[in-house]
């Protein structure tokens, strides 16, 4: 089964947003066996939308839709959808009952004539009902093309995907067994690790797929595959991951079934009861809100201080001002005094510290952009690393983020 | 002139990465007057790529292509380039000697012959130099279309647009002046202020587009236009805008060129001279990364705390553990005993706090998902607001995030 996602807005066009949508779409197909084909996103155009659909129902099973579902004038899918299918709209009392029903709960402000044209829906269409928001989901068949209208606020997406659109998807049935594994490597570059590697992908057998996915000082190898015979399928895989480890053992960090290195950490905090702290300069409070963002986090992650101003590690963390006077803000024994003193404030197991010039200005200390040093606090030991992370902000901060993760993994797996 | 952005790599049509990059280079390509018609993300396979670079040289003048340019064998941009314009690949010098040099710089492994690999490029391009990687942009031009291949790595690809490929574009001339104008209103729905703004909409002139972006807890209204003559633009949307606020002035909370409210809000600190500081539960560290993101955020962002378990609002902040007791740790009590702390401590002019429950789980207290209290401490005053953020994680931290700086806002405007 192929699937094309279209994305509908000119925000996106224009780049007012980004569409995250379709990326979360993606994996959640691919999880049941879909195939995504292309993922196309268009302006509110009437004869733009017609032709993408056309495109569209020519080269998949099913077509996602979000976006211009709102009630305005320059939302314009619905209508456009009828046009598509030779459709009119009728009124559905169910929709209608439900934002009647939000309106009253959370919007308390009274409905116009707009809000209740949502309830208007294709007389073909199935209607799928959004509980967190006023436009329903719609499915319609034709011409044994599925097209799925939904709206593109994320989470009501989401929740339609989830609870509805995806379950009906594998009813349909006939999917294959998708299955990917992605090792994680850090400490060679892709090219090398490529030519090491270059024999066994050669003799890789043909079902099976390798992909390099480089992010700033890690390099992931996925490995995909698909079919109707699912041991058949994993253990094939397993068999290479295996050969893997035996030819590129010493880079080879861990292994996620395409979760986050956070996803990682969080884990292994979980499975060994333990706790985590942060005490962040260059990384302005990033790894914390990425820890936080799983939910659960709460059990392992104690809390963290973003001490950006200088004076601020002094007063939030106890830093010895004195280290900081002989050594500088950015230097190693203040990664290691931050690491410390944050372990000890927060009563946490573990913590993290960053201080560094990410750069594009010079900031508190003389140390050259891209310079940062990251301390690491341990039930058993404390200590300070140096990195120089390149001449770029983003990079030099998201360098940082895996780094510091990456020692904790390490010392977390060791522990 | 019209463009589509082509993203290319399996890694997002699987959902492993979200594609940035597409919503970065069509602002920029707005903000010159290019028009971008599509976005199109594909596999790295090479019959897709064919039919997808057809497809976009007969829509566009020019096509923006990432991704796909790594040395390993699963990147086969620059072979299918090569294919499409018929074209062979030749060692470029200048390219081969960039690639020496980063890696002699800041790789420090041995180079292998992939690497080498990088510096072949079609003979028909003309090579834009990458300074932060060894993949160089191409710019070929043929029938009248131009192509330009750029690697997928966000900060080499910005890089490259910025120095290079944007300029290129300008030259080229004959771009129309495209103009925008983004109001932000809030505490009043899509469709009820669509409604009270129905006749000025059906009488707006047919060059200014209207458009309705609605997010969590408020909506902005984006005015939009293109043409040669720069001042009638202007001047035509100007007064739209006038007129916008003689109508729904009570919503309007203020205008950003599409700016972000953290943008808007780092601005007004920095023209004031005034400095914050955070102290978030709920919220995670989300704020303090959102402000640490603009540069020069260190003039007025003084640091924050992330106090994620209730033991570490009482060791961090010194939160009074008998308000706590009393009043339960998601309180307005302890929202502003947190903003007051916070702003102490930190010594910052402003002060925002967050606690909440974002669920999906209850958490150290018993108010329900959803509940949210903000505390804001300025110079003058500290108060803590109580809100219903919803029943989803995602939408309770997102509005929390917007709410808070929204006060803030409110605050600096009147300060």
């Amino acid at each position: 089964m192929q699937a094309t996602i279209i994305t509908i807005g000119d925000e996106i066009l224009i780049g007012q947003i980004v569409d995250t949508n379709s990326a979360w779409m993606a994996r959640e197909l691919n999880k049941i066996g879909v195939h995504v084909y292309e993922i196309i996103s268009i302006s509110d155009d009437r004869a733009h939308i017609l032709s993408a659909f056309a495109k569209a129902e020519q080269q998949s099973d099913i077509v996602l839709v979000t976006g211009g579902l709102g009630p305005t004038k320059d939302d314009i899918t619905k209508k456009t959808i009828c046009e598509y299918f030779n459709d009119t709209l009728v009124l559905n009392q169910e929709v209608l009952d439900h934002v009647v029903r939000l309106f009253k709960e959370y919007v308390k402000a009274p409905m116009v004539d707009m809000n209740k044209d949502q309830a208007l829906v294709p007389k073909k269409a199935q209607v799928i009902m959004n509980e967190y928001g006023t436009a329903p989901g719609m499915w319609l068949e034709e011409n044994e093309t599925i097209f799925v209208s939904m709206p593109g606020v994320p989470f009501e997406m989401k929740a339609l995907m989830r609870d509805s659109v995806i379950p009906r998807i594998e009813k349909i049935g006939n999917l294959p067994f998708i299955h990917h594994r992605t090792i994680l490597t850090a400490g060679q570059g892709e090219s090398t690790i490529a030519t090491r590697l270059e024999e066994w992908e050669n003799n890789l057998p043909a079902h099976i797929k390798l992909a390099y996915l480089p992010s700033l000082g890690t390099v992931r190898l996925r490995l995909s595959s698909r079919g109707v015979d699912k041991d058949f399928i994993v253990n094939s895989v397993a068999g290479q991951i295996q050969e893997l480890y035996t030819i590129i053992e010493d880079v080879i960090v861990g292994e996620s079934n395409d979760e986050s290195l956070v996803h990682a950490v969080v884990q292994l905090l979980k499975d060994k009861n333990l706790t985590v702290a942060t005490a962040e300069s260059c990384t302005g409070g990033k790894i914390a809100s990425l820890i936080t963002e799983i939910p659960g986090a709460s059990q392992v992650f104690i809390g963290s201080t973003v001490t950006y101003a200088t004076q601020s590690k002094i007063d939030m963390l106890n830093v010895d001002p004195a280290i900081i006077e002989k050594y500088s803000v950015v230097s190693e024994q203040v990664a290691i005094e931050m690491a410390m003193k944050a372990r000890l404030k927060f009563k946490s197991d573990f913590a993290i510290a960053t201080t560094g010039n990410a750069g594009p200005t010079q900031g508190d200390s003389d140390a050259p952009v891209g310079t940062v040093y990251i301390g690491i606090a341990t039930p058993l030991n404390v200590y300070g690393l140096h990195f120089m992370m390149g001449n770029h902000r983003e990079r030099v901060v998201q360098k940082t983020i895996n780094k510091a993760l990456e020692l904790l993994q390490k010392e977390l797996i060791e522990m």
